[in-house]
């Protein structure tokens, strides 16, 4: 559509929600100290022969922070596209889980496998995302649900972290479903949690942060609240899988814990959106799940942009509810079915998503934070989140240097 | 989840809809002749040796007939990534048409790009298909709308079609929408097309098929009924896009020349079933344009299922209602949206996608067969439809020559 450049330039008027998010009609450098941004130019204002660490960007396309994929369950065994079939041959979820199905067919397939295994089906996920821009990944825990599973999951997302370009952060999330081992005793599996695997688990440096999912099909808002305030006493962030089904309190719980993020939030409340907007706790929205599971409560946008809520997006990334590995894709998803602009969806994927993983200094291309960044063959920012097109990746910079393109 | 094997085979009995699609747990070679195969099998059924064209397709992985993407618009001048934020941002149709968006806009870019733009456009998205599964593509115009900016179109496609290794189809879709110059004319419109456009293009030897948007907002039911007249009259088969927004009759109509394809047709009633069943007219799924424009109304598939019709799954790949050149996406989208199984998925794009273009011998793995197959890095056939993960394509045969990998 022939639009004026007047107009181009209106509607990215908030592009210092990226500290710098760019076009680059000329050719581009960046200065890079210690693996973070100290100049970024074209010729006329920083000449690359000054400095040592000086990356050529290119000309054409379009420069943005890394991509940071804040919720993820990358570290699985098996998949599940029979349940898939089977779902769409008209099965039951009941019938799926009487043949070993749902989540606990996961917990058996990722408890069978071992460390090597669980990392080489990772990491190829992990690499179709490398690939798709991210410089910047969380990954969950919570197929193992054993103490000794759990820290196997958490050793594999660390080794994916330093085998592969991307930064990993962890989430425990040992709180995930219940394990069948404690099917009538939620409560004695939380203390199992609480007083055995996350202690175990920080003890041998695994742990990020910590994460429950706070649901009627999980755990109850009085367990979730021990788990957080174990997390707590040892100094550990924590954040939420809340009000995706109903409305049971958790976003504004973990808001009560100053946790980083609640996430799915299709139910969320005023009172939830006004306990976030205090604590600073970031919204993450989850469209791939959205999408897989035909939900049609819609999260409340509109009550967060009111709020000042920081909404984040992220690919939930996982074998049952969203087996999606394309995080441009999430962008396309949370602007066509949650009704993001491509601003605040681009927004959700750098910056915000660096305050869902308590690591705000990421997201952004400023003079002083990290150089995680991509350029993508595109010709307008909105255009990442408006085609579905993988292969658009031109250049991608982490900590400074160039491991694509 | 943990299945039986016995379970699996039961899940794909149906597999001979495909004619042979396999997984390889051991080496399999393909013998070529031709471009055809001549046979298919692993050392113990098939000595390589004896066959001058013997593929290597190595082992593990799932092999298909390469996927065919029967209904694309790939062929167009700018973007209206502009447009899609416009439309986030609360703008109205009307305000976007306007301000000169909407098709209209494409209309201009396109008749403003040389074929050396549309070419070089129309490849990278092209590229993206291939290393996606994609061996042949239909290409439509309809964004010219005037005699030598529709040939323009068409000319480009066929350039696509020597230059990149893919099959291509064109069809001319002249009457995609009215162009301003005829704003108050449509029969007038209708009678270039008929008259000058079709005979120039098919005498230029641009037209594989003849399609019309038969639409209360395109083109009337005898509009489209003249258009196929005049394109049966050069011996031309036909193809409708019908029933996308309103039921119009326009399935039934097509079904009467004996059309190879209704598209869309998610108003399709019982009377334009039995008329495509009658007539062996495919029924073509097109879940991007479901997705992006957020339908409601869901094609009747189950319907369509009990009459046997049989129904493909294309992207139908264009600027506005779906921006989208990822197939393996619209595997997943025809499940996930449309309520598709896997296989009928697979199905849609391969051998009922090639009796939707009119090459009934692509799309299957049979001796006598072209050789234009996949091998996919995935453990079962239904992973196609169920992850959405670039970079799963293993091989790609074209012809019987090795494309990719
Ligand atoms: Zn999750
Ligand atoms: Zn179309």
């Amino acid at each position: 559509m022939p639009m004026s450049e007047q107009s181009k330039r209106l509607l990215w008027r908030d592009l210092a929600i990226f500290d710098g998010l760019t076009t680059l009609p000329e050719r581009h450098w960046v200065a890079v100290e210690d693996g973070r941004i100290c100049a970024l130019g074209t010729m006329q204002t920083l000449d690359p022969s000054q400095h040592r660490d000086a990356v050529d960007m290119g000309q054409g396309g379009v420069m943005t922070p890394g991509l940071i994929d804040c919720h993820t369950h990358l570290v699985f065994g098996g998949q599940r596209s029979d349940e898939f079939e089977l779902r769409l041959q008209g099965a039951s979820y009941e019938e799926i889980a009487r043949r070993g199905g749902g989540i606990l067919g996961t917990v058996t397939a990722t408890r069978e496998a071992d460390e090597s295994a669980l990392f080489d089906a990772a990491a190829k996920r992990l690499t179709s995302m490398i690939e798709d821009g991210v410089t910047s990944v969380e990954i969950k825990s919570g197929y193992g649900l054993t103490l000794a599973d759990e820290l196997k999951m958490l050793r594999v997302a660390r080794r994916l972290g330093e085998q592969l370009p991307v930064r990993v952060t962890t989430t425990l999330l040992a709180a995930h479903a219940l394990p069948p081992e404690y099917a009538d005793d939620a409560d004695g599996y939380i203390e199992l949690v609480c007083d055995q695997i996350l202690p175990a688990a920080h003890a041998e440096g695994l742990v990020d942060a910590v994460d429950v999912f706070c649901e009627r099909i999980a755990f109850s808002s009085e367990q979730s609240r021990r788990v957080f305030e174990a997390a707590r006493a040892l100094d550990l962030p924590v954040k939420a899988h809340a009000e995706q089904l109903s409305l049971s309190g958790g976003a504004a719980l973990v808001a009560q814990f100053r946790g980083l993020s609640a996430d799915h939030i299709e139910y969320l409340d005023d009172d939830g959106i006004a306990a976030m907007a205090d604590a600073g706790t970031v919204g993450v929205l989850l469209p791939g799940a959205f999408y897989t599971l035909r939900e049609t409560q819609h999260p409340p946008i509109d009550a967060m942009r009111r709020a000042g809520v920081a909404m984040a997006v992220a690919s939930d990334a996982n074998p049952g509810t969203s087996p999606i590995v394309l995080p441009t894709l999430m962008l396309n998803m949370a602007c066509t079915l949650l009704r993001l602009t491509p601003q605040e969806a681009l927004a959700g994927m750098t910056r915000h998503a660096a305050q869902a993983i308590g690591q705000p200094d990421l997201g952004r291309i400023a003079v002083g934070a990290p150089a995680d960044l991509c350029v993508w063959n595109i010709d307008s920012p909105a255009e990442l989140a408006y085609a579905v097109q993988p292969g658009r990746l031109k250049h991608r910079l982490l900590e400074g240097v160039l491991t694509h393109g």
